[in-house]
């Protein structure tokens, strides 16, 4: 077990190594019955006092995460009913734990596709919302055409029809760039991890939001980055804050979504966005801009991009069309300019030799028509609808003490508990009756607070959300009133 | 520009220098006109004497790939014919050099897709050797049955039809697994990084064949590793060595291509195969058996693979179809067990949350049918043709001097030229006629051995290799004629 430790931030010794065993514990990559190492083994390794690790291991403990048996050692203790994969691993294997891995974490893949009937926690699109079957015809035409695209490799920065397209479909979305400066890529996720591999290794300080997009909190935190974190209000991230902290640390990388920010849903005003490039600007930073989703707006549409105000070259700017056109062809790409898009195009090559020509080649027929913007106002029409039910829900049923923030766009909702409730805790109750979500845990780089959860309105039909809110808001009521009865919430 | 310096190898901190610098530039990142740190300020920086950084900037020097200009400082002098990309980058993207990356050598996407018409670069298959057709339909049949096939993210792990699909296809030669032990990735080069990414780190030693697969030297390199090479001989690498190296440092990683060695087409033998199992297990180091073509055996089956040895969990075994089946859909698989599987499938989460729905939808029928093993047949057969081809045009019209390895399998054939003759020159003739191959040179951690050079036989038709070869063989004439002439060779 490598445990990074980063001296340079503000969050104690003891609270790191709580985190990354809660990490490695919530990603299902220690598993219920691992021995601990001892005290004075971890205090040596990571050159800490055995205080600080007594602190985290009582802290774990506490919590219930692990469990110390008197003369044996500490060991995981995986609450049951979080269902963490328990192959039985053969005997034969037992080498293999002692082999040190550099994956300190990957907590999102575990509620990305989960069993439930009721799934509210991955932001994915209902495919009955989804131009399938246009999209199927078109796919036979084309391969009729061309059946060669089956035997052949790609370009690795991407197929140079889908390039064209995809900067023409930018120009409408005012995201400036040139087919030259489009890298394809297998989804957002692996621009975020291609940005990651190329630019960020241990020492190298990247801030990111929090909460944010927990699968760009396990890439950061799989390249031993110090990562320093920054609230995000109503209008996005708090760049006043950033700027402080700038004085005192050099980033990197300042990872943001502005656009219908993921949790909270909340947007980066323009003066923000025009903020927040001067600052990197100054100190030489790049930033990431992952967009997933500024084309799902409800009212107006968003402010420019940051992409679109950057003349240096800062920007890297992401999007994926998983969220909006075709999830099983996983096509992204990231627009970059300069050396920087040279390192990236060549980081491409050395994870994939780019992405498969069939998927680029599939969605090509669509993005290049006028019905990729007619079904986007579709998908607009279909999600307000979703979202506006799960409002009137929550404002109908849900207990005195939740509140939640009303998104203008994009497919989550990001709910506040009472401080004192676990999202965690809720989560578990909530798999009870076949309803999951995203708990807020997985948000934040370091559980500071865990009141919160992502409802995700655009993967259900009408009827099974409505039974999900309806469940929610339940367990909630219950939960809320158990606490009242109990009269020991600093609440009631 | 960062340098990693290994203290722990026997190859001189100079040549080290050089061939980062060299690896750097032949990868298109160090590109014409950059200015290299002063030998005060590299020295300074790696911690190494003046005099180590003097001796490798005069290498390089002496060898045409950088420049001194009194007064100024020294540059990149990339060789005009080796069509590095030379995009002027406007004066704001200035900025963007001074940010360190992770990215030490992206060679071997430089070589694979490039324009010339006679293309022997690459080991991929003409696509006129693959079922396009047969795949077309299939796809039609399988998409306008289940169109949301387009609109589905697939499980992290893999569509469990084709896990299931490829657990047989394995079996059929003899390499046993599970469906449950089968990650699906795309291609094997992700196969390659996902093991990277999650074993290997700065310090690490990983062994490797020299020469090996270019694409495997990149990813390695990116890690930060040790690397230390093992000479490969007729009957695979040479196990010995590798046993006295295992003696000084303990490999986490041997990565091996057993089978139809890449580039030099060589096959390890049943016994050679045993002995390096017992050596991963006696130090407790991970096999990577990469097996990109055993399939494709012109007189008889190939040995056992060494997974089908592998009682304890040592094999992270990679399979490709991108070369017997179908590039187009890039897809490959991972077989690896016990906790070593769960961490790369993790890993594979964080990196691209799973490889596309459609792509491993569209081969499955082709797999499941008998028609694979048909079709491979056939390959077999049209690919025998094509070897014998290029090994009677060679024999015929190759000079004095040049020898090569007769593949009993695989895509490639190795040619070795007199010692003072570099094919990283003979490319350059080359290349004015048209014709690309391989220069040995991208094979090879470090430069010792520029005389050799891959054909890949299996991309273009008959008509075009008989061209090839044959122009090969006259700029070879030409080369070794002109040396005799001039007296000054070695061998004559």
């Amino acid at each position: 077990m490598q445990i990074d430790i980063q001296r340079n931030v503000e969050i104690s010794l003891s609270k790191q190594i709580y985190q990354s065993i809660i990490d490695r514990i919530r990603s299902g990559l220690l598993q219920e019955g691992v021995q601990l190492p001892s005290v004075r083994d971890l205090s040596k390794q990571l050159g800490v006092s055995l205080v600080t690790v007594v602190k985290a291991y009582q802290e774990l403990e506490k919590e219930g995460f692990i469990t110390s048996i008197q003369g044996r050692g500490t060991f995981v203790k995986v609450k049951k009913s979080e269902e963490v994969d328990k192959k039985e691993e053969t005997l034969s294997y037992d080498w293999q734990l002692s082999v040190q891995d550099y994956l300190p974490r990957s907590q999102f893949a575990r509620f990305h596709l989960v069993p439930e009937k009721i799934h509210l926690s991955s932001s994915m699109i209902d495919p009955g919302l989804l131009p399938n079957r246009f999209l199927e015809q078109e796919v036979h035409k084309m391969l009729s055409n061309n059946p060669r695209i089956l035997s052949q490799y790609g370009e690795i920065q991407g197929d140079a029809e889908l390039r064209n397209a995809m900067h023409e479909y930018l120009k409408g979305f005012e995201v400036p760039t040139t087919p030259e400066n489009i890298l394809v890529t297998s989804g957002s996720q692996q621009g975020i991890d291609l940005v990651a591999r190329t630019f960020v290794g241990p020492g190298d300080v990247v801030v990111m939001e929090a909460p944010t997009y927990p699968g760009a909190i396990d890439v950061f935190r799989g390249r031993g980055a110090t990562i320093l974190t920054v609230p995000v209000d109503k209008d996005g991230m708090r760049v006043d804050i950033l700027q402080n902290l700038c004085d005192k640390h050099k980033p990197k990388i300042i990872y943001t979504i502005p656009t219908f920010h993921n949790p909270t849903g909340s947007v980066m005003t323009l003066k923000r966005r025009r903020q927040l490039l001067d600052i990197a600007q100054s100190i030489q930073s790049i930033i990431i801009e992952d967009d997933p989703c500024s084309e799902i707006y409800f009212d107006k549409k968003p402010p420019a991009s940051i992409k679109s105000m950057d003349h240096h070259g800062h920007v890297i700017y992401l999007k994926g069309l998983s969220k909006t056109l075709a999830p099983g062809c996983r096509i992204g790409i990231v627009a970059a300019t300069g050396s920087i898009f040279n390192r990236l195009l060549a980081a491409k090559a050395n994870t994939d030799l780019g992405s498969p020509l069939l998927t680029q080649k599939s969605i090509l027929p669509f993005i290049n028509s006028k019905r990729m913007l007619d079904h986007l106002k579709k998908l607009r029409t279909a999600l307000r609808i979703r979202r506006d039910l799960v409002l009137e829900l929550l404002s109908q049923h849900s207990p005195d003490g939740v509140s939640w923030v009303i998104p203008q766009g994009g497919l989550n909702l990001w709910i506040s508990l009472p401080s004192w409730l676990d999202s965690n805790h809720v989560l578990l109750e909530a798999k009870k009756q076949q309803l999951t979500f995203l708990p807020g845990s997985a948000c934040f780089l370091v559980e500071q607070e865990n009141n919160h959860l992502r409802v995700s309105y655009s993967y259900m039909n009408e009827l099974l959300l409505h039974q999900g809110i309806t469940i929610l808001c339940n367990i909630l009521h219950s939960e809320i009133s158990s606490k009242k009865a109990s009269g020991s919430s600093p609440y009631f």
